[in-house]
């Protein structure tokens, strides 16, 4: 058994990784979407994301396929699961994690997962 | 009473009027901000609603003030409706709704409120 | 053009509709649910929006044939719009304003609008 | 460096639990609670956190003092981070991770962290 003051940088470095990636997708899911202003949610996502402790980098990047695609009368639509790709690098002592949600379509779900630990 | 059919354009402004300021406090209230992205986060806004049917006009105005007293140590706050203040012009048919949500300290609540009707 | 202080009971019961409708559906969008939690997650909707200033009567419906369509391999999904259908009765003074949000699968739409309005 | 098919369960729970704690707080944050609904939110949370893979348990408590020194003349108020208090456990092959997330006043932030990782 590990008390919380043995916990390391790399426990914390995927724990603060969590956060980030559960955070951002239910913050943001359902917010109105357009080619038009796609990128600007982009950005905002990303810098909110930045503000949080321990990230490093992030990359937001929705699939404007998938937004023209679904995209109703009005020619905008909510921005979800499917069309979200996120990307975020959490420093947290010497250990860096590499963090993504990024929809699979064969599991019918945005997925959560760790792509890289590195010891920096 | 008055079915669907009779409904007047002043109705439907109203409606529509109220549907924008409850849909976008409840999506970005959380958001993290600080005074860097805070201009960002005010364009977001602003963004994602004017991609809503019959929006002529939305303006959003964050109030740096409250988003610095309240900022905790690494320098950012959650977006709340103390610091929050939108204002909207519907445009449906012949009818224009200017509403707001703007804090009311008095009566420590995020008051909706139409500010004028006009016909145009 | 009519200023604040003569808007009508009518005005006020479609404006405050309209917050209903469009706060709710931001609020809850995301919402972790399966076929065994559908009820409570129906029944915590329907209080919450109870709370609210000028509401009558909520009655929220989670097509339960979309969730079991959606969920994924852990046998949950999130609440989206198709599977939505809020009813909302708010009473301003002496008008009723019946109100809905559900999915229209031709507009690809989860349609927000008012059913009836009455005068009691 | 580790890459992702090397990465221990105890990576994985402390990553899971990271995701919990941040999903559950950016939905809810801004839903209406009073002293009567409290308990059916605190329940609804619950419920939809349980759905989530890996989930062993969740107990929600809401700070009824909270609720009621903030609610309005409406005798509502929205659930911030001042009055929720989560603990999560996730348990993940071998590792259980118990985490958190509770408001500390000196922070000003609801902090979320990692109480305990126990190898069952």
């Amino acid at each position: 058994m590990t008390e919380e003051g043995v916990k390391s940088d790399r426990d914390n470095a995927l724990f603060e990784a969590g956060i980030k990636l559960g955070a951002l997708y239910h913050q943001f899911i359902g917010t109105p979407v357009s080619i038009e202003t796609v990128e600007m949610i982009e950005k905002a996502i990303e810098s909110s994301v930045s503000l949080q402790p321990w990230v490093d980098s992030v990359e937001v990047c929705i699939d404007r396929k998938k937004v023209r695609e679904i995209e109703n009368q009005f020619k905008y639509c909510e921005l979800n699961g499917e069309m979200l790709d996120v990307k975020v690098a959490i420093l947290y002592g010497t250990v860096e994690v590499h963090a993504r949600v990024k929809y699979e379509a064969g599991m019918g779900y945005p997925l959560m997962r760790v792509e890289k630990i590195t010891e920096v």
